[in-house]
């Protein structure tokens, strides 16, 4: 996993992923008491960051073994981008998902071309699920994070950072990233090392599943006790990945930690102020540099909103946050 | 008003604007019938298209002049956009703004810096105690869209969407934009018309305020009966400008004219589908684009989505037009 292939990934991804802005607000600038920018990768397409990776891997793959088709596990953002790119390079796609996803990540996920298979996230392994299909049927497993042309894809992201950040003039920048398995986490930290070496990744989670950040503090993998139950079902991975732990433990950290409540309060925030929809494990990154400003080093502050594919029912249970 | 006014302002807007991209979604183009894009200035600074404006006309003020600051008259996002623009200026700005304007925007516009004035939308004229005001204090007017230097700053956005266009390979289509009292939508057309023949600006109002509708049909300035008590409360200008008249007559049109319902599912699909925040106001061309396919003619169309500042509880109302 190095730089190079994070450069290839960007070469194949030019003109089917969406370059995504960086917003500000000065409302936002105030609450925060720095510089604070917002990568609102929302606006990518299917919703969230993990297309970059879904591209990133299909267009990796040699013809024939991608013409057999693609299989993936995931809590609904991976599923996603994954299906969308499949079904772009004209392939087929089946997707393992949890039965508690919500709704509209599985609807939308066999609205884009695949065919979904649910697993009780609780009780089955979707890793085993997973590898058996893939035996049965000669599809190829594109793992959500520990998988190097999924790393690459992610790390698009950071690359944009850091010529955003060139254009804005920042040198210095902590760079707070929402993190699951840490696939996005290491491909940026991996970009911003090449790149912008003055921006330092910090891992992003929520309560009761911050595996990535006591896994920084300890110095090994480890696990959080929950699997399931958090409305940040985007990034409850159950521990960070073999590849990308040892490049985080490297070059990123220390690791934040928010509570629901804010990020419900960030995404309202979001809505208000910078006209963006955010899901809850979307908003974590956000929460964390609003909120946790006494652990913010540098005075500006970019977060990685990853994610928008919120029911609308958690997205009202957001917006009543915001002061009458 | 001409072209080189636009490309003008487009330079003095460098660096300051936001330069929003085109969103697009498989789930949209399979609703509109055809491929459909969204250019979002809800992600513009201040959370409308408004900004350009305010900067263009700050911006080219003589240095003396501008120093004694500028008064605008405004239902609410011209005035966020020229009290933003006046306070990275340095200067003072003062606001008349209807009493019945969303909250959000009157406090909005206090925060940006200005000091705001009320007056009754229904019984008074906006443009007699701006006048006075203008006179008692040595400030400059900066009216919302008759105004030279404010069509040049919005014809900005239609020089970006020619240059996305061709991006794009976009050759021809529809450009559907909300239209208030013309200035965004004239400014655009004049920049389409040098840069992007092919595309055409097709206005867009919500009922009961067609103004613009029934003027290109008239081929006179046609008002409005209603001039209040609409949620599309930034576009329900009395009737079209004498300067951004004559320019839509000769390049835009014919006018599509959305239902209050129309713009609220516009606002839903926007926030499931592109995960941006739209006003009501702000969503009409989007529900053209959408809803009222049979008087389009391209088979692309883009949607110029005007703003996002919409208060929770109206947004919360679009949400529920949402299939549960």
């Amino acid at each position: 996993m190095n730089i190079e292939m994070i450069r290839a990934a960007d070469a194949r991804l030019e003109g089917h992923v969406r370059r995504t802005p960086l917003l500000s607000s000065p409302f936002l600038d105030e609450i925060a008491g720095r510089r604070l920018f917002v990568k609102p990768e929302c606006l990518q397409h299917t919703g969230s960051f993990k297309f970059r990776g879904g591209w990133s891997a299909l267009s990796a793959l040699d013809p024939e073994t991608r013409k057999r088709g693609v299989i993936a596990f995931s809590s609904g953002n991976h599923a996603q981008g994954v299906a969308h790119a499949a079904t772009l390079h004209g392939v087929p796609s089946v997707i393992i998902m949890p039965s508690d996803a919500p709704a509209l990540k599985i609807a939308n996920t066999r609205a884009l071309g695949a065919e979904v298979v649910l697993y009780d996230r609780a009780g089955e392994s979707r890793e085993e699920i997973g590898d058996t299909l893939a035996r049965e049927r000669g599809l190829t497993l594109v793992r959500p994070y520990d998988e190097p042309q999924v790393i690459a894809g992610q790390g698009t992201c950071g690359l944009e950072i850091a010529r955003q950040a060139g254009e804005f003039g920042i040198e210095s920048a902590d760079v707070v990233v929402n993190c699951g398995g840490g696939g996005l986490t290491s491909g940026i930290a991996l970009a911003l090392e090449a790149d912008a070496p003055g921006l330092r990744v910090r891992p992003a989670e929520p309560e009761e599943f911050d595996d990535t950040a006591r896994s920084l503090i300890s110095g090994r993998i480890e696990s959080n006790e929950r699997r399931a139950g958090s409305l940040c079902d985007a990034i409850i991975t159950p521990a960070p990945g073999e590849i990308t732990f040892p490049i985080m433990a490297r070059l990123c950290g220390p690791g934040l930690v928010v509570s629901e409540e804010e990020a419900l309060k960030a995404m309202a925030l979001a809505f208000l102020r910078l006209k963006i929809v955010l899901e809850p494990g979307g908003a974590v990154s956000l929460a964390a540099a609003l909120f946790h400003g006494d652990e913010i080093e540098s005075d500006t502050v970019i977060a990685v909103c990853t994610g928008g594919n919120v029911d609308p029912g958690v997205f009202a249970q957001a917006l009543v946050t915001l002061d009458p």
